[in-house]
């Protein structure tokens, strides 16, 4: 059984400083953990209450340390109104060691102050369908590795090389140095087709609500055709059109 | 002041059936109503908190009737945790009566099975921001008048000219009988840019999770090129894929 202070640990992961200390983040919830096994998710410790062991295939539970957890306590680590019975933790040192250079001149997705963990789980999944294997988030975006944002990534996060965190006069510097083709999704700009993909390319992605950071105004806008009366897409669906047509022909 | 009897009635609309009967659905929060009424929603009243009331600008309190209405009063019709501080009540009588025959020999799009109200809210804004004017649901799929499914759309509803409700059997007759070339997204099946536009289209969407109704099965699939490891797409950001190949040449 788990103690106290096991409890006390786990349920300190959900916050983002304890959880870049410790390089974990909890995984909450059976699809989620099964998506992130299959992604090569680094899992330590699986905790999972007796009513739902007895329930489901041990299959997934054969090969990772696995205790057992009351429903009390579980909520007290939870973020959700009815807790699926199970929570994991996982390894992200990878991610929390990630600096620019590691981007190694692939393509790459900037998202600039993301704040809807559904949004950014969702934008995660659709970089992960599209081949791209780096993000970077600004300095004002949510933390992706918050419960929220595991959740509705379902798995994505682990199918990622870097997911980085930084500020945006580094980014703007560092892509400036390294030659990248830089864009930036806007409501007025330059139709997609008309982006050379041969060079490689970094694509940002403003929120619907606060638009782009300053810095990255200088970037050539690409903007996608409207045909009806609503003034603005949502920034995943808008990031799921734009990397259909930039990847088409890779 | 709101009356008892005005509580009962409005909590009464979040019940699909009740919402049914009166043709009348509930907008939840500022920007919602805001938006609704840009799309020249049918609102006939709106209750707000004297706390909001005395904050905002009364510019879209000045030509719909209104009320003041308690916190706890509010909490009862809303629900999310934190409410807005204003609620309103719509007409929506001619979604209500909406019927296939409504359809105008325009494109379509037909939801199948689609259960998340935040995904059903972003399709219906990816919709209006293509020009699709009828949207047509499956009885297998949430009320896209619920409260949940309101908020995610942002005013969207109100762009439509028909949402309508109808079984799988009629809607496929239907189509058929009015030669509609009929597409369905799949995960295997024929490139976006094979379709042929020229004529009008129907484009059913499943959910991720339960794919297509059997009735769907014969349509003519069509797949979003994969470039990654993640095997399904959110149904949302297909939809913006899909439309926005299938609107370009229109």
């Amino acid at each position: 059984m788990i103690s106290k202070n096991q409890i006390k640990y786990l349920s300190s992961l959900s916050i983002k400083k304890n959880s870049q200390k410790h390089q974990k983040v909890l995984l909450e919830g059976y699809r989620l953990i099964e998506e992130s096994l299959k992604a090569g998710a680094d899992i330590e410790y699986i905790y999972i209450t007796k009513n739902l062991k007895s329930k489901i295939s041990n299959q997934i539970l054969e090969n990772i340390n696995c205790d057992i957890i009351s429903e009390i306590d579980l909520k007290k680590i939870s973020d959700t109104k009815n807790s699926q019975g199970i929570i994991a933790i996982a390894n992200v040192k990878k991610y929390y060691l990630n600096t620019l250079n590691q981007l190694n001149k692939k393509n790459v997705v900037i998202l600039d102050g993301i704040h809807d963990p559904g949004n950014l789980g969702t934008i995660f999944r659709t970089c992960v369908w599209f081949g791209i294997k780096s993000i970077i988030l600004t300095s004002s975006s949510i933390d992706p590795f918050n419960l929220k944002c595991m959740r509705s990534g379902v798995g994505a996060h682990f199918y990622l090389d870097n997911i980085i965190s930084e500020n945006e006069n580094e980014i703007v510097d560092y892509l400036n140095n390294k030659n990248y083709n830089m864009i930036a999704a806007d409501l007025k700009g330059d139709k997609i087709d008309t982006i050379d993909t041969t060079n490689k390319w970094a694509l940002v992605l403003g929120s619907e609500a606060h638009g782009l950071s300053n810095l990255f105004e200088k970037f050539q806008k690409i903007t996608i055709t409207r045909k009806g009366n609503l003034e603005s897409l949502n920034v995943s669906i808008a990031c799921g059109i734009i990397l259909n047509q930039l990847t088409q022909d890779s």
